[in-house]
């Protein structure tokens, strides 16, 4: 086994995305795929980096996402931009229409993207920075698998129902932020289990609905929404608008429709993009500037904004590459070279 | 004294109306404001009912409130469509707009409504019920004063920044969420600082940063907001989009225009309405029908949707009517016979 190698982020890059063409992805779809996990990795979000391309193998190896999908735009010219994903993976349909969706937005003050069939799996806030490069404002929202409860119910039923927003900034970096509504990730219980630890109060409630800190009946129960009933609404409003406005799956549906959990939810995204110089215009004041004062105000205050810790990571990775582990280089060579013969190798 | 008695809900709503008109208000205007307040009363929310009334009237008796403002719709036929309301209060700008945010939205699939230059004091549920009866779903936010500080910081920047929600159901009630997205009202506060008890932990911080459960000390200090970073970040989403997006006051700016908090906020407003008939059209499902299945699953948990509670209060006032003390009706009877003078009688 090699040793552990710090590489240049666009090694990697080009190294992830020749993973997903040899797995049979066009070469658009691999680089956006690529894109995405490459920036989690380079973010220091391990959650969503390199550790996220054995899970999308695996949905590619059980058929269950089209790798050949083309992203089809349909745009009646109104304020509404849907793009069918053919059942591929959602951010090849996000970059397919992103120009579309910034264009429109200016052109008329708000624009929504309708991602309809899509395998979703990466953080949100990589559009939502996209679109801020655009000189945009945008809400990202979309459904998953079905682990949450309602506050004051019992059984699971909501998704973890991410929910994402940037703002432009004058310097390098937007406003954003993105995160699950529920208290936790799936991901986080799992990891209290194989340590062996509990879980904090609130996080989640046993199959017969009562609060627990055991790990293990957590998984086998519900977790718990951010903010109690507060969170628990803003969890369903995700559902309503990304999933049943939109004709697609809810995060119920979803879980069905794949049978369980092992693989990435199946569902459709909403992104809405607002132009601030549009809504200002009449004002005659700059939003950008506006926005300054109390982004500004609240760093003043030795207050972190959302995302903060993500670009002091991204600085340093830009600038030193990114710290790979043995482990982690052998397992990108042998996709490399196997593809999907990888995962049963 | 007159004794208590319980009055029908067109008839109070009768009389505050000539309350608002004995005030210098256009007839549709107080109609507006009317209708608002006692529908606070109605649906038993009194820290939005006939409490309000005198509030208003302290604003126009302080000439920080133009009584007879026409409000002024600017349509560029796009998908922003705004309203001037020069200065008046907030209800009659929306009820003005309300009919042409409707067909815009139903024309393009989502249209934001600007209210500029209002003073707003009500709770954002009354207007994304109006949207609701109208097929639509629909966003609702804005800023207020400057009490609550971000997360991990010390001093208040954020409005307790209210955000509303709606979604039509096929029975007499949408699906509708309306909170602070501070983790308390600041009326809370004050009650538990007249009554002498200590604020719970997690609501407040003193004026050194330090967490407090002295209200006294809280209403020195600044209010959390509700989920922790989550909300933090979310309340800045409203200062940016429903104040510096649409170069309208942020709610330091409003606290620093009033110079007190004795008055109510002047700022703008945020409406984004959406069109569930447009968005799933191409997927050939009904989105109502599919938001049906996840809200009476929410309720067959035993969960309470948001606002059943404020469904059912109004269920009874309007076959029972609303019961009113004996105060408030001589305090209501004052201020139709004396208008403002009332308040210096």
């Amino acid at each position: 086994m090699a040793d552990p190698k710090t590489i240049p982020v666009a090694e990697l890059l080009a190294q992830v995305t020749k993973i997903f063409e040899r797995c049979g992805l066009r070469p658009e779809s691999a680089a956006a795929v690529a894109g995405v996990i490459v920036a989690g990795e380079r973010d220091h979000c391990k959650s969503h980096g390199i550790y996220r391309i054995e899970g999308c193998l695996r949905v590619l190896a059980a058929g269950k996402v089209v790798p050949d999908a083309v992203p089809v735009i349909h745009d009646a010219g109104k304020a509404v931009i849907e793009v069918d994903a053919g059942g591929g993976f959602s951010n090849p349909a996000f970059c397919a229409a992103r120009a579309a969706l910034a264009a429109r937005a200016k052109e008329v003050g708000l624009a929504a993207l309708v991602i309809r069939d899509c395998l979703h799996f990466s953080a949100l806030w990589h559009d939502v920075e996209a679109l801020a490069e655009d000189g945009l404002a945008s809400l990202s929202m979309c459904p998953s698998y079905s682990f949450v409860a309602p506050a004051g119910g019992t059984k699971p039923l909501l998704g973890t129902n991410p929910i994402a927003f940037g703002w432009p900034r004058p310097g390098p970096h937007p406003y954003v932020f993105d995160f699950a509504t529920s208290v936790a990730a799936r991901g986080e219980i799992e990891l209290h289990r194989r340590a062996g630890t509990p879980i904090p109060e609130g996080w989640a409630i046993d199959r017969d609905g009562n609060p627990t800190t055991d790990p293990e009946a957590a998984l086998g129960g519900a977790m718990l929404t951010f903010g109690a009933h507060k969170g628990s609404a803003i969890s369903t409003m995700v559902e309503l608008l990304a999933g049943a406005m939109l004709g697609e799956f809810m995060s119920k549906e979803a879980l069905d429709f794949m049978g369980g959990t092992d693989l990435l939810p199946r569902h459709g995204a909403l992104i809405l993009a607002l132009d601030p110089a549009s809504f200002a215009a009449r004002s005659g004041r700059d939003p950008i500037a506006e926005g300054e004062r109390l982004l500004t105000a609240i760093g003043a205050q030795g207050a972190r904004l959302p995302s903060q810790r993500r670009f002091a990571a991204r600085a340093v990775s830009l600038r030193d590459g990114i710290p790979l582990s043995a482990a982690e280089l052998a397992q990108l060579a042998r996709f490399e070279t196997l593809g999907l013969a990888a995962l049963t190798a």
